[in-house]
């Protein structure tokens, strides 16, 4: 007799099997598409996401998911998180009506494309239409999967389960000022450090090879995964064992792909490390967008940044641009690499002013989406904004309130997962380094597997079997917390700036 | 009010998108997949097959397809066309029990396997079994598609929609003998020609950059198509507007590379020039595997070997190869790459040896169907006839009987397409000459613009719309002629051997 869970099982993996195909075709489009192929492949990937849709919410699944939670009870074995998982993804599914999802998906269409244009143009009025549908559809969206506290909950919720505006709130409201403060400060000495030489002449076989000695070293698996060029950068996966990364090569910003390199390797090390009894399975691959961000930031930043690891990777480097870096010490290198700069462009901004460019779009949001502030006056409330945190004022909205395409395509709700991420990374890096010691020697060696190791034992192997909140606290031992962060931040670029 | 056309029409681009979305996973296992990724893959690909099928044998559809036909009577338009080629697989599918099609699928995956270790180990009696088990398998999938005249007929018409075993038989038997006479001519005269200049040092980027010069030169759509290195090379699409080909380089081989593009841009070629109007539905692409093979094969054979075609290109080759064929004449080159050897090895024959490893394999595969012989007789019969045909003795059954996978894999009825595909390729031509004017001149000047078009309004266009059979009828104005090739054949070779 088959039991609910093995038919829970079948059908997660058709599900599963549909979207692990229609993540292959966008893998493809972004890497090696003819152009020929761009239509055909919009209706490829809708069939894909229709028949995974209609298959998600058949109806038979609730009486199997009912049957099923009886037969594994305990959520924290693999078949009961599977069934707490499925059973969320199915309610969550069932409860937006078709209509919704399908004026959602036409007002991303149609945002994204709108955008394109207003950013080439810098006109602000022709995208304010597409703009506001888009938060009135994330209202709409939002009143549907309901909520107690904050309209904004069951948003951040889509990305980040569990976690409420509120705890966002009080995340940045703990740093905020230190970190204006901390930005303040360093802007004062900002000559302090240049990053010349990582605009020198670096070709593009040189940072392919050293990107790939790089991510390889730190633990990134080749033989389940593999790196392809594209405009930009994402991880993909279609299974455990096929997880791959994209990077981009410019010729005068080494960083692009070095550190763009290591940070997808994060993402990627993460999904590679799911328990092989979860292939297949919901339960596979990283928990949340934030707990995701933790690991690609902790191997780009807190491994990639970090004075120790050049100890170890500087020769090889140095070795692979023998005309760049020649007659550049470690030293000076690892300044360039980590200099501050306040910035108009978040994609662009360094450790210390990457969190105001996500606060500044947490409080954007928050305005929108409770009607505090109306698309009309969107523009200057989002440069007093930047001149008040970071001192810098946008010369036009296309660098402005226009830089980032993901509100063109709905996505509110998301960019806090950024800063949690970050937060998280060395409240975990911490945890790791009170079990295993003091990383730097491991480093500066390039043993890179004790820490590898660790996170894969307390964090990678679990998959999404645990919610991201739940996760955090086996780890850590205690709530999100945004000082010891704050307290790195402090600490690295105080040194760094004499301050 | 929905139409039947409409209908049907929703469900054929769903269930071609499914298998067009398959294809892509196909194609990525061949290219760029890293290992890890093969046993995911082979779910994600059954998932979608299983998914298609299920769709495609859909019993409503029933119902639909008696609607369109009325809606659309004329099976020489469009919509016409696409309800007869619906109908056509609507029944071939509900026809097919599904405990069959597991049990093929299967007994091919097993054959498969076993294939390619017996193969190594030259050990026919551990591949036999499977090798019956495949012969009766598709016993039974002929009895249950019916047969009126051979039980090959039905295994034919899988691929060759219309054609039957006496129509080969009848081709074969018209050439069989002066084929085997004009082989044995040429054997005795066989130092006449050396193709040690194709065997000297072929560096990969050379061969890359006029592989893909030459297949763009005739009329290979990159825009619309790419490139890339497998180790068995074949040509896949996901749209009319993204033909992929794919090729192997060899460093001391020229041919392989060279000559195996143009053959898959000639496969191309055919797939990019189904009429717009078709994109997405079962109408789009080639119509049969011999009228594919005839595209591959007169682009290969009739205008890569053809002697004006180097006048146009030789010049390029030779400054891609300075060092190889700086020393070497044109005239020389064309000997080469035109020359004939009696061999044991099918994927290796030349065009004059190539129909003759078809028709030991065709005669072979009516022998078991029929039960003339069994699969313990079948190695000394296939020797026996290399001997006769061929005047060469396989010296163990590796290169001999096991030498392809296709029979591992069930495909019987299946190698006659190489064939059809090699004599209509003249039959073509010829025609096309007839109304354009000799081609010759065109080659030498690099212009093979009208070939193309001529090709393109007369074959291409038309995607599956015609049955194979009627598609030549109209092309050909009379039938399938093995003469023209044997003709092409005495002439060609007769002239390179000073018969």
């Amino acid at each position: 007799m088959t039991t609910a869970l093995e038919t829970l099982k079948t059908s997660s993996r058709e599900v599963h099997n549909l979207a692990m195909a229609a993540q292959l075709l966008g893998w493809d489009q972004e890497t090696y598409m003819p152009d020929g192929g761009a239509h055909a492949r919009a209706e490829q990937i809708a069939t894909l996401a229709k028949i995974a849709h209609e298959k998600s919410t058949d109806p038979s699944l609730d009486a199997v998911l009912k049957a099923a939670a009886l037969e594994a009870p305990d959520v924290s074995t693999d078949d009961g998180a599977l069934v707490r998982v499925s059973r969320r993804a199915y309610d969550r599914a069932v409860k937006v009506p078709a209509e919704l999802t399908a004026e959602m998906q036409k007002a991303a269409s149609l945002g994204q494309h709108a955008w394109i244009k207003a950013r080439a143009n810098d006109d602000y009025e022709s995208f304010k239409p597409f703009l506001a549908r888009n938060v009135e559809l994330r209202r709409q969206l939002a009143e549907t999967l309901g909520y107690e506290d904050s309209i904004y909950d069951p948003l951040l919720d889509e990305f980040e389960t569990g976690m409420k505006a509120a705890d966002v709130n009080a995340m940045f409201n703990s740093i905020k000022g230190d970190l204006i403060d901390l930005v303040a400060a360093i802007s004062e000495k900002s000559d302090a450090i240049s990053d010349e030489v990582l605009r020198r002449d670096y070709d593009k076989a040189g940072q392919q090879k050293f990107s790939q000695w790089a991510s390889a070293a730190i633990g990134y698996d080749y033989n389940r995964g593999r790196i392809d060029e594209v405009a930009h950068p994402f991880c993909t996966n279609f299974s455990i064992n096929d997880v791959r990364i994209t990077t981009r090569y410019m010729k005068n910003w080494l960083s692009s792909s070095l550190f763009g390199t290591m940070h997808e390797a994060g993402h990627a090390m993460y999904e590679q490390g799911s328990s092989q009894a979860l292939e297949g399975l919901p339960t596979a691959g990283g928990t949340s967008l934030g707990v995701h961000e933790s690991q690609s930031r902790l191997w780009e930043n807190l491994v990639g940044r970090n004075r120790a690891f050049w100890d170890f990777a500087y020769g090889e480097l140095q070795s692979t641009f023998p005309t760049a870096l020649g007659d550049v010490s470690v030293d000076e290198y690892y300044r360039a690499i980590n200099k501050v700069t306040p910035s108009l462009i978040r994609v662009e901004a360094d450790e210390v002013t990457y969190n105001l460019h996500i606060l500044i779009r947490f409080e954007m949001e928050q305005l929108l989406l409770n009607g505090d502030i109306t698309v009309d006056e969107a523009p200057k409330v989002w440069n007093d904004k930047y001149e008040k945190y970071l001192g810098v004022t946008p010369p036009n909205d296309a660098d402005g309130i226009m830089q980032d395409v993901h509100w063109s395509a709905g996505y509110l709700g998301y960019f806090p997962t950024y800063s949690i991420g970050n937060l998280l990374s060395v409240q975990i890096l911490e945890k790791a380094v009170a079990d295993i010691g003091d990383v730097d020697p491991m480093f500066a060696a390039g043993n890179f597997e004790p820490l590898l190791s660790w996170l894969q034992s307390k964090i990678y192997v679990h998959g999404s079997k645990f919610m991201p909140k739940d996760l955090m606290t086996q780890v850590l031992g205690g709530p999100m917390d945004a000082r010891p962060y704050m307290n790195y931040l402090t600490k690295k670029f105080g040194a760094l700036y004499g301050l």
